[in-house]
């Protein structure tokens, strides 16, 4: 397969372009008897799409997504669910003129020398529109972690730019644009940002991801790691550069005797592990920091080159995110739910059903 | 699969506990007509096994390597090539007493849960001596990817603990026990080592990974993208909790205008995109750098439970690397080298060969 | 996965129900750069679609197919294909009444053990007319193996019930309803079919597929053997109960002086093999028969039960092929496409591209 | 991967050559806490190997079974289980002489077509020699199915050459060299191999495997059903040219009111599907013929070429099967075991443990 196929067991292979006739996904391996609606889905949908806030892409894009199979009486059937979002305002016209050039930070370059073809209109493939469909198949799984485990996966931006975030509470996360756990500081996020877009330059960000209330025992531990399938899952998102668990970089000043979380008969005195130890989970919060770029189309002439490898000097104009990690969170969110209910599902086939008595040690956060 | 197997077309089985009889490996996939010694694979192993300096575990094992399959008069034939190192130094005796507590920090707590049954033997299969079979397969995904591309790929420590380590040449990573790329650094590095054993502590490391020569156009763009593969690969590695690819976490607080690199005639201006754009390779050089926690098993007393939840404290003795990073060099090399020579045959599978006449741009660092 | 996903380098992943919103599917890995139409895949699917004699369902399906992705003027990208068929002819109405009962030789009572619950509306996602989009799907594979190799697949009847179908061209394969390779013999087959539906029962049949001009060296030699995935491919199509390739079951009362084919220098001198020895394709043409079952849907009363395991008797009506087989042979043909191209790209993987001045030996029938 | 593993969820990856150094496995998967010792193991292999009548190969070969991980203090961990089997009584100068000439039947031709290179010392990978891992393997599969679901798999040859065999007791399989289910028949069996030897000749098999005491529900119904996963493994066995399930080509001429099998309150009436429907299982016996094609090398002269395409005769000499059949039956139940435990472990994943109180419907031969 050709990398468009995420999950072993709960599988979600995706389609489409930003510019074509419409972006999809097949969901397979969902467990059977489970309520699912459109509802459902759209809801995760909304909280990702376009145009939602001045900070943001001004594509008029509903999201609006179809679901074609899979599903009988309002319920999973056991069979694969395909999800079905039209595209509507394309405007391959927007982009009729980069097909000769490679916009810089892009995937142009690459993809041309890869596939020796490229569908230029908005990106083609490599759009981050591909991330609704990640939106779509992963509120299917949270819903099912949330009913079978009572497992909660909860994003927030924790930096914007230079901006520090600090955490505040999960209830004021909604509240705003960016997905800060923190309204006190939402006006400073969006003076930020209003002078970011006057210079047409953009910013990156950091999104913070928890996993609660997951069992112990997710996760294969030599090469299947639940990290290293997190940090897979999450390298995949579109602009992210680095991707840490628990202490992450910090763990290379520490010592050991600061590091180990230890155990006590409560539960870990602390969680610089981040949730897992020999790649499994240990019941504790899963906690996943990323790191996201700028986004590259910036509206500042940029030098670059055309396919005949001649200079061009070329500014991005068109509908961009000026900080692609605004809309980030809903996709770290949904990344994770695919790990963790794929990982559920491997475990089932190896061990048997998570025994409902084992510890869930209460969250504590670092 | 129980997630014992690494990469789509060029895969790596293994097995093995770290007091069992051995561990090895299966490589499948390895194209045929490559020259392939036994002196091949024992010299990369030879770069990570222990004993080598009072820096790492005293463990006495030569990591002797068979090779039992896959080669007809020095040549690989393109069938499976299976590899066998046996344990020599079983100190089963040592680690009796750990069987009915969960040492801190390790994976005893999360195999147990998982498994309801773990082998107590040095951690078992949890142990980083499973990382040998990795080193193995790793040599002789490195040979084709030299022999074929004449890709490069070195890695070395950047930092260790608070220390951090300037680079000033190639030359000198081999001349010390840390893979400094720095001989001025290495006496302060070994006080640095001396005064965390005397501490009967441990401290964490940094390690950066290049890979140089690498054809334009490897990677997935969407789920199986380099970037993500190279995460996954990386965080696989036992101790580690973060992985960067190119400025990783810098890019949060960076502009586009800085981050994004631009175009001209003669190469990229810069290279904060770790050589990855749109999850492929764009011909620079590819960066990575990880983060390794320090060791958990540590000769301090540490609360921890017991199988019936019983607080108790324990202090892991044994021989033990007190940094665990210093050996995960080569352990980090080998894991690109996996990757890269995965993403090469699915690329030729899908679009051909690489073409020879591909710019490679050449190496410039950030 | 939950299976429905084909290949490992050129995958299919199907979904969609008989009497839901439509079927469809997601080509992934398909090499960049070929031309492909509407049209290129219509014109297969038209082959299979039902309606076109009086031996066939009634059922009114135009097929009509939308390309969702992945071509980008005309030519594809390297990116998912997704293929959408609404379906039109709907009659939720004619299945209420067997929700509580199981057909018998039908999958109800499997589905309904398996994930107790099952979508009843014309057998749901067990309906044969999933096949649609393998054909779809193998449309593309076909015109690939053609342009790049010139393979061609091929398929007919060569039995039906107990009249064994002669081959006598296969210019005669298009010109009746049957895909029998002797116009002679259509008007005995469709007085046998004409009967078997006056009898309202039902009849299987024979198919046999023929793949010519393939390259020497496709297949992997011990699990995924060629034969193995066509076995694997064939036996995974609604009804079939049996394959064989080459000389197949006649090969057990064989001597090895008669079965093993003698080679010179102008080529295999028989051809009991099939087209492939040890797991791997020879240049000869390669050989498939399938039996096909007759059709479990029969307007007869048959005996069987409820979900409570009462006794029930029950007839099928409702609009089905009395024989599943007539309709079989261009699925057969694409599943024989589908294999052959995913291991033409294995063998490009591991092996690099198949050698222009291999031997392709003359086609000869046993 | 290239062909060498086999399953998804309990995965067997195999290596070794004929005349090299040793074979074995990694098998991944294997639930944790099933009693295992090698004497498990070693019964089964001892079925399979060579050299136990004067019907098979002479070559000496105790196939003692180390394992070599994966097990503590007599119970599976669930890590990795590997098994090597030294090879002991290569004959190496046997083969030199066939290095520049193509053995006709075998896979001489098309391995050195595909790979540029070969092993010939007795096949190299290619030969039968391989199938002794799988019957390792399947033993672990095998008491798994049987301790946790009560499933029996058992084989037996159902003709050898023209004769047929009819089955008359389980009970008799073990007690002659052919595995035939009949004593009475053996002398005959006896005689007609006899003369086989004094023609220098060789003869096919055919072998019947049968699973009984299956649960309902196991197997995928589009793509991996359970017939197709079972066509594919048993044709995965080096010779075998044809698969069938229940009625299999017999289904041809069978109108669909006898083949379809009904359902009455106390089990199904018939197994013409032999245990299957719609790719799943239906808790009658799983019953599978397989095809065997006679062995390719037989001491009298025959045709072939050389590398460079010349006219050569040769004669195969050495110690081989006059019938590869005669050993098929161990390595088919294997295969058998295999795949069921393989979608037992699937069925987990997707729709939890099998429901104890599920109907497994009586054993009823067609």
């Amino acid at each position: 397969m050709s990398g468009n196929t995420l999950g072993l067991l709960f599988t979600v292979t995706s389609f489409g372009e930003s510019h074509g006739a419409g972006i999809g996904c097949v969901v397979d391996g969902c467990p059977p008897g489970m309520d699912l609606s459109v509802e459902d889905i759209q809801a995760e949908l909304d909280r990702r799409k376009p145009g939602t806030s001045r900070h943001v892409t001004q594509r008029k894009e509903p999201d609006t997504v179809e679901i074609l199979s899979g599903i009988y009486e309002g319920k999973t059937t056991g069979t694969p669910i395909a999800l079905l979002i039209r595209n509507q305002d394309q405007r391959s016209q927007d982009y009729g003129k980069i097909v000769e050039t490679f916009r810089p930070g892009h995937a142009d370059y690459t993809y041309w020398h890869k596939y020796g073809i490229r569908d230029p209109r908005g990106g083609g493939r490599s759009s981050a529109r591909e991330t609704a469909v990640r939106v779509g198949a992963g509120a299917i799984a949270k819903k099912w972690l949330r009913e079978k485990y009572g497992i909660q996966i909860r994003g927030y931006m924790s930096q914007l730019g230079e901006i520090a975030i600090p955490f505040k509470s999960w209830d004021e996360v909604s509240g705003n644009a960016f997905f800060a756990p923190n309204a006190e500081i939402v006006p400073q996020l969006e003076d930020y940002m209003d002078a970011i877009r006057k210079e047409r330059d953009s910013v990156g960000a950091q999104i913070t991801v928890v996993a609660e209330n997951v069992p112990v025992g997710l996760g294969e531990p030599v090469y299947d790691r639940l990290d290293a399938e997190i940090a897979y899952a999450m390298m995949n998102i579109n602009a992210v550069k680095g991707v840490e668990i628990g202490a992450g970089f910090e763990s290379i000043a520490q010592k050991g005797s600061v590091h180990c979380d230890e155990l006590t008969p409560t539960g870990f005195a602390s969680n610089h592990a981040g949730g897992i130890l020999g790649g499994i989970s240990t019941g504790q919060d899963i906690v996943v920091n990323l790191a996201v770029k700028p986004t590259s189309s910036i509206a500042q002439e940029r030098h670059s080159i055309d396919k005949e490898g001649n200079p061009v000097l070329m500014a991005t104009t068109g509908r961009h995110d000026p900080c692609v990690g605004i809309r980030a969170t809903p996709i770290a969110e949904a990344m994770l739910a695919l790990v963790l209910i794929d990982h559920a599902l491997r475990h089932r086939a190896q061990c048997g059903d998570v025994k409902v008595d084992t510890p869930r040690i209460p969250a504590k956060r670092i």
